[in-house]
């Protein structure tokens, strides 16, 4: 199993994606968002690049079960009825519901992983899920993180390096870590302990919490509290399956 | 004083590094070998993007005093003089030459800094020098690794961690990090104890070794072993200012 990683969408692009397992990392807030939304019922998300393409398919597609999701500089775009914050993203508001959603990162990964063999959306909410998916089809895969306005982001490359690092722990692998998989499993070690702590501190963490949403970051920063594993079929994101919460192995033991 | 941080030439386009101060970091080996040459006597190093372009030049420039150095795939180009092994840039071959340069990954660094409002050249080799220099002329920065062919690379980034490392042990600076920055100085405290250790370990690193230039290792690990600082000067690479070792202090005290 050898793991490559992209800090970037730039490093990772649509030919370096093709025919890959893929795993999209936003942790800060696409990728919570969307695992936010398919556990809550919502139908599938369908993830686009630009507001304008959004708005032009959900115009295409029938008018009560398509909503439209996302942001543009961390806020709800005008005219959407969602932003991105995955406590908008409720059972009554979203139940039944195809989501055309766009965001400023994480979009752009999704947008990339098109032709991936395999993709799926990983935050720190359903990372036990995530591992065990990687674990369970053993083969090389990429940890595809989608940065922030183009450069790295700490919270999407400790979130990376939390899964390399609870596949190194299981014996049973034979790994091999590219450089970037190898660095952001230090990062883990480094940044990891407290991902709250580490949300609050990151560039894109204090942005948040400056223009009012310092209360994502807690739903973002819990490990494994959403046990759901979205995937990428086509150009749309559906559940895999469901995992009740007592099946799940905790991805990192407690320490 | 802020510091960001680019891990991959994408990552720090020509735009983004425009009106910069601009460190440009490729350890393995343009970083070392560029440095190498200023300090055995080349009169300028002139960085190309390809190989034709360095033909082209060269053939334009006056014959005996042009040499061709750079190398495709690790290993010297077809017809040029030099490779990329600083071990090569003797006192006798390069002193009083006009070195016209091409490599894989640093010459993409140095050609996107073209327009910085000012652009150094980095390896651990000139380590102090560059610390130095960012310490007397306080101001934001970035530092630019070079990557490897498109990707992300340790020994760059333990690296540029080492001058943040460096930095933020100087009490009297105010110093901002990016999340990148932040990373790297992570890395550099996981990784950088033994840098002959790091080199040897990582993608880059092993690929030199599997094709013979296991030497070019400990060159390029020797810290602060070449007490030079070049500097892009349109489009000329020059040393900036010569310094005695006795004269260095230690960029980082040993531990």
């Amino acid at each position: 199993m050898r793991i490559d990683l992209s800090f970037t969408p730039h490093q990772a692009d649509e030919a370096v994606l093709r025919d890959k397992t893929v795993v999209a990392i936003d942790v800060l807030r696409a990728s919570t968002t969307i695992i936010t939304a398919l556990s809550n019922g919502a139908r599938e998300v369908i993830p686009v690049p630009t507001v304008e393409s959004a708005v032009k398919l959900s115009a295409q597609l029938a008018g009560d079960v398509v909503l439209l999701g996302g942001e543009r500089g961390g806020r709800r775009i005008q005219g959407f009825s969602l932003g991105n914050s995955p406590a908008e993203y409720t059972p009554e508001r979203v139940k039944g519901k195809s989501i055309v959603f766009s965001s400023t990162n994480g979009s752009q990964v999704l947008a990339n992983g098109r032709y991936a063999r395999s993709l799926v959306v990983c935050g720190f909410v359903n990372m036990a899920l995530v591992v065990r998916f990687l674990r369970e089809r053993p083969g090389d895969f990429i940890l595809a993180c989608a940065g922030t306005n183009g450069a790295f982001s700490l919270e999407d490359s400790v979130c990376a390096g939390m899964i390399v690092h609870s596949l190194l722990k299981d014996g049973s692998l034979e790994v091999t870590l590219s450089d970037g998989a190898l660095a952001a499993e230090s990062l883990y070690r480094s940044h990891g302990r407290n991902v709250l702590k580490l949300l609050q501190s990151t560039q894109h963490g204090k942005y948040l919490q400056e223009i009012g949403f310092e209360g994502d970051l807690k739903l973002c920063a819990s490990v494994d509290s959403i046990p759901v594993l979205p995937q990428l079929d086509g150009n749309v994101i559906r559940l895999k399956r469901e995992a009740e919460r007592k099946d799940i192995t905790p991805a990192v033991a407690p320490s």
